[in-house]
């Protein structure tokens, strides 16, 4: 056995991901050892209730209801409680006492990343959140250091498992949304109050943290445009098959050419969390279940794709356990930590400004001129017509409420050229309120194609 | 602008890698600087011949013919010559002359990656190595540090972009080898003389790197089990596509229990690589075109993908600006380099005690009889059998020679249970020794499934 240093490990939190950190430095002690060059201690574990029951068995003498005599005199301080107090607390108090933090908190960081990574760089010291945002899979580390010398343009991530998993299920089995949900709910897979997943908050949390790694900038929550999946239901879901598409819940975080007079180089960037068509030819369109993907594309090195397990309490300890690794090596070679570089810090625009293509889906009165009146409105709203498609629907069970009995109805799917979301938006609303215009079904965005 | 100390960057090689490095180094010099927290100044470029041809423009005071003199005083050596000698002697003074050194070098590495990296860690200078193994992918970073606190079991590699080039053609299209060869070749995918990548040495050198860092051992190029693709023709990939599979080049590194009495925990690895049949719903089955991927299933995160660009100019410039930027950290940091861990050192076993599941097809007799003759030969040997499928070729244009004419010949496919690869070695040799096999058609390996 080499001798070595040893490192004063503090953990504050045992929950599903905490208690499996434990458990592993524990088990894994020699091997951490001989990675990070140095004995990490686990000094002990910081609990609301000692007597709760957890997911593995743990020595009891580890834990104690207080964190904050548990900090002091830490090396690195690991911290899994989750959400904003007291654990933004117990973070500053770490960083100001000289121990490097590692944490999985993505709504602290989020919200409160910037006084976090600003006192961690007054101090030298360093933050490690490579749990933070899915689960396992290395994105934080690539983005940071891997893709340092070169530009991203633009990252489409998965990066919530419970409405992957929602939606590829009711992809596959042509299943409703409330049905996959209750299922999802049954099996673990979605909260007994899912309104964080399903309605993109949690989604919205990671993109505004890779969005502010990918573009050096501090980029607000609230400047993430938020959409969640309740609208997706099974004949939209049929409708994108049958098209080619998929539709996923993706977090888009793109940097935008020309947009302001704000920055020097013209550059804006815009944060979005929204359910979008995907083609079935697109990486992002094979990742199933719950699992997470991330897809990068930087301007030398073009497209990657970053694939694994979004959460889970053993995936996500493994990435926590890299950052103690990373921590307790930075300790041993000295020398100051290196805080994030925030310093392109450019402005984020309202979705408003963002463009994409469509793919717009209308019922309207089957009569003749009908497509004229509907393609004037597009033309009109400066939107670009691809794409048409037209079925008769007259008959069928799927007769818009809207449409007066008798009357012949179609149904119109419009795929647009690249338009500007506002402009959009005021032309559906145009299309809404015409004449022949039973129902606007659905508006969906495209993206990867 | 911020005001940067300024570090002193030397440049070794201006081909396709290092002219656009030293092209991007020239662009985008502040935003490097505001990542890297230091100006990076590119003192100069050493090349053989100053007047040679380049993919870019590039400032002729730069370049150089005298390596050795750009090197004295440097704080970060880019070498991007390639090969063993004069590289290795130039990485080697870097290191001991006090400078962190980049290198997109696989060959070097594969082959002197001990003597180099013992160098770095005697004199505390670290060694970035990203571009040596598939190209713009970041998969050495996510080995080292991401996954560092966690056991790598099993990767995957389809690390080779023109072999996964050639065999994806062959898939999509069912053409010949040779013909997809000679169009890579027009297309500048494959080289000239396409030997080291055909016959898999250029994998067997990244497989050996993955290896080395993912097992913490020091594994050489000669332990790696090499096979190309010259064996791999359109009836094997179209039975391949009939069979639900697609025939990958893999480079794959394995982790064994209970394999030897070298090492306490009774670990040794594998590290061998080969064309071999990947299961259709795997996600290393849609990685098409000259595209590389990696997948690792480590113990506590899980099953991982990275995909991307596997090779390219700009591409791999990405990857070694990366290293650039982490290198300048460093310096600015303060500290020692931390070097590769290497502290495992498990046995490599040899190919004959891999298990895999196989793939065997064989043109026999069509005779009563000949089924029982050939399920003994592979019991004998302690071969299992999964599935069998026949089918009755007499007639056909696919006679085999060896079979007498007018005799009933079946083409056999076995799919076979978890063997030992030298108990199916032997038992294949039986097989073709015996009265009833006409010929072996093929014998392939599954991964993945």
């Amino acid at each position: 056995m080499t001798e070595y240093r040893r490192l004063r490990v503090a953990l504050l939190g045992a929950g599903a991901v905490g208690s499996q950190v434990a458990s592993l430095l524990l088990e894994h002690a020699d091997e951490l050892a001989d990675r990070a060059g140095a004995t990490l201690e686990l000094a002990g574990i910081a609990v609301r209730d000692i007597d709760a029951p957890r997911d593995v068995d743990l020595p009891r003498e580890l834990f104690t209801t207080d964190p904050e005599t548990l900090i002091v005199g830490s090396d690195i301080v690991i911290e899994l409680i989750g959400g904003i107090e007291p654990a933004r607390t117990h973070i500053l108090q770490a960083i100001t006492s000289g121990a490097d933090v590692v944490t999985a908190n993505k709504a602290l960081l989020a919200t409160h990343g910037a006084e976090i990574f600003d006192t961690a760089d007054q101090v030298g010291a360093s933050v490690y959140y490579e749990a933070a945002v899915a689960g396992a899979i290395p994105i934080i580390r690539p983005l940071r250091d891997s893709l340092a010398g070169d530009r991203v343009h633009r990252i489409m991530g998965i990066v919530n498992g419970t409405t992957n998993y929602i939606l590829d299920r009711m992809d596959a089995e042509g299943a409703e949304f409330d049905d996959v949900l209750a299922e999802a709910q049954a099996l673990g897979y979605a909260e007994a109050d899912p309104t964080a997943d399903v309605e993109g908050y949690d989604a919205a949390q990671k993109a505004a943290i890779l969005a502010s790694l990918a573009f050096h900038t501090a980029v607000p929550l609230e400047a993430v445009h938020r959409e969640g999946i309740l609208g997706i239901d099974k004949a939209m879901m049929d409708a994108a098959r049958h098209a080619g598409y998929v539709i996923k819940l993706l977090a888009v975080c793109e940097r935008l050419a020309g947009e302001t007079d704000a920055s020097a180089t013209g550059e804006a960037i815009s944060v979005r969390v929204y359910p979008a068509l995907v083609p079935r030819t697109h990486p992002l369109a094979s990742v199933h279940g719950a699992n997470n993907a991330v897809f990068v594309q930087a301007e030398a090195a073009g497209d990657l794709m970053f694939y694994g397990a979004g959460a889970g309490g053993i995936q996500t300890a493994s990435a926590v356990l890299g950052d103690v690794v990373s921590a307790a090596r930075r300790h041993i070679a000295g020398g100051v930590g290196v805080g994030e570089s925030t310093r392109a810090n450019l402005p984020v625009v309202a979705i408003g400004r963002v463009t994409t293509r469509y793919q717009i889906t209308l019922e309207v009165e089957d009569l003749p001129g009908v497509l004229a009146t509907i393609a004037g409105i597009l033309s009109d709203g400066r939107v670009s017509i691809a794409t048409v498609e037209q079925n008769i629907l007259t008959g069928s069970d799927d007769l818009a409420p809207g449409a007066a009995p008798g009357t012949g109805v179609a149904r119109l799917v419009i795929g647009t050229h690249t338009a500007r979301e506002q402009d959009l938006s005021e032309t559906v609303d145009r299309l809404a309120a015409s004449d022949v215009v039973a129902r606007v079904v659905s508006v969906l965005r495209v993206e990867g194609d």
